[in-house]
């Protein structure tokens, strides 16, 4: 896998041939993105159960038999779901690789093996099918020459392919066609200047990077055709959290007349949150803005107030993209229509 | 004088006893803003020529009478304007102790220098009295127990006293209010963390840094009675440009019902600008973006945007307070009664 704390300087990849390596990747999030983080887990669960009766000592848990294997598969999982304690998609990808391991119980080991296998590879090619539907669902929103703006990363660094945001830049740029991404840099850690403009750019998408404050400039000079940012949860009315920036990138297209639309899978939906006022907004540590480049940029003690996501109302929505199609307008009951389906 | 590149880190003094000293504080940027410039230089002159006729080998190329006194005068002033070639405040003041010298041309060579002396003063207490009147005239629109948001920097460091965009809060806190400022980092730059935390915080008045693409959240969920920035330029029509940011946080403002002032001498105005479109905007070294820390955070090649100003239409301002009052509404005819009064 890629090594992202390297990017965009550096390109390198880790070869993982063991759990310890995936491990160590998500927790000093080499690799990141809820979809990554889960495809990750579930192959180094398979790294961990590889060698099971074949290689000494691995096993000596249980003695060898089914009842070892299952010892072994819990370990393993148990073990990569401690990585990263608040990774929801860690733990979903990790629980359906046990499910898997339980369903063919009653086969060999070889053979519960090759099922484990099958099920990552297939939890990695759900995960890009349904990037290719956003891009598919999204990518008319696109015009041939037209320009975006899009803010924070949540592209084929942090998904099995294509991305959930960058899908429709990704799909478009397949069709073709040519446009401009104004690339937020996306402060305080900069997803946007050191992941999305290094794939874009990888892509041979033409992009501009800019400072998160010269979005409205460029929307009244440059004209921009329109805004797609993903979203970290989306609640039952279509009230979307997601990285600090969004909300006010959200107002200035509306005030410019630029659809603003996010671009994300069904599953960041939590239909138990009514609206966005029960959202949460969690506060970051203070250094990431007084030194968020490793660099002291503001005096050592002063007082910042650093929220890590805002929430922009359904009202401020054009369209939500989900891979089950796009929901436009964003209402309750449009939502419940499209993920019902 | 402070020099201001050590800031915020260090709280240096730069101790000026001739012009080349003061040369090299104005060409390094460790003194800046149009008003500190402008007073520098004209400092810098006094001590260019305070010992001439006193200290053997000073002014030789004009042997030594008032002839000669006059070239020094033009030399130690081209020099010192040849500092930063484009900033105009630092013309105007050199310009203005050179017609101070000729007008004392009849006086000795002693009552010369004490005239260039209270000249220099007296264009620092003219900048002092003007940022106390524009504090007197903006004071009001900061409530007791309220908060203002502001971007860039304008403030004491730039002038000779209180500064302009940060007047209204200096005299706020002379009067015991007490208040809240949520100063935008100001990407690229970062002036507002190095330089406006640091003198607001220096002068006890409480602050909350934010990333600027935080404003639009802070006006949502913590309430903000008053936006004010300074100025780099204003049209006829009161269309203003000022550092990238400025307008998007203006339609920001707008959207959330809160005032947006700008604060700014009357000597910002350039009338023969009808609007705002007729202000050129300057683009800046894609490296402010790339490597605005001395870190490279976004791929080496990747193309970027960096217009370093924006322009704020009339219509989205509410207020200019200048030293000769608050023009409010924002119009031209209100602009010219205000300007010629």
């Amino acid at each position: 896998m890629i090594d992202q704390t390297k990017l965009p300087t550096a390109l390198e990849y880790i070869e993982c041939r063991d759990p310890e390596t995936v491990f160590a990747a998500i927790r000093r999030l080499s690799v990141r993105g809820a979809p990554a983080i889960g495809i990750a887990a579930a192959m180094g669960l398979v790294l961990g159960i590889r060698d099971f009766g074949v290689r000494p000592g691995v096993g000596d848990e249980g003695g060898g038999g089914h009842e070892g294997f299952v010892k072994v598969v819990n370990r393993v999982s148990d073990y990569l779901a401690s990585s990263r304690p608040t990774a929801v998609n860690l733990f979903w990808a990790l629980e359906r690789m046990k499910r898997c391991a339980l369903k063919h119980m009653a086969q060999s080991i070889d053979k519960i093996k090759q099922a484990m296998l099958d099920e990552a590879l297939a939890i990695r090619d759900e995960d890009a099918r349904m990037c290719h539907a956003i891009g598919r669902h999204g990518a008319a929103l696109i015009p041939e020459g037209g320009s975006v703006i899009t803010h924070c990363n949540a592209g084929s660094l942090a998904t099995a392919e294509y991305g959930t945001a960058l899908a429709p830049m990704y799909a478009s740029h397949a069709e073709g066609k040519s446009f401009t991404v104004y690339v937020d840099e996306t402060r305080p850690l900069l997803q946007g200047a050191r992941l999305t403009a290094w794939e874009l750019m990888r892509a041979g998408i033409q992009i501009a990077l800019i400072c998160d404050n010269a979005a409205a400039h460029v929307m009244k000079r440059k004209g921009v055709d329109v805004v797609i940012t993903g979203a970290d949860r989306i609640a039952a009315n279509g009230d979307a959290a997601n990285k600090i920036g969004t909300y006010g990138l959200a107002v200035l297209a509306q005030a410019h007349g630029v659809p603003f639309y996010i671009a994300a899978p069904s599953s960041t939906f939590d239909l138990d949150a009514c609206d966005g006022d029960s959202i949460p907004i969690e506060e970051r540590d203070p250094d990431e803005i007084r030194r968020g480049f490793g660099v002291l940029t503001a005096p050592v003690d002063a007082p910042c107030y650093c929220p890590a996501f805002d929430v922009t109302p359904a009202s401020l929505i054009a369209g939500i993209i989900t891979e089950k199609g796009l929901i436009s307008p964003v209402t309750g009951d449009s939502i419940c229509e499209t993920l019902g389906s």
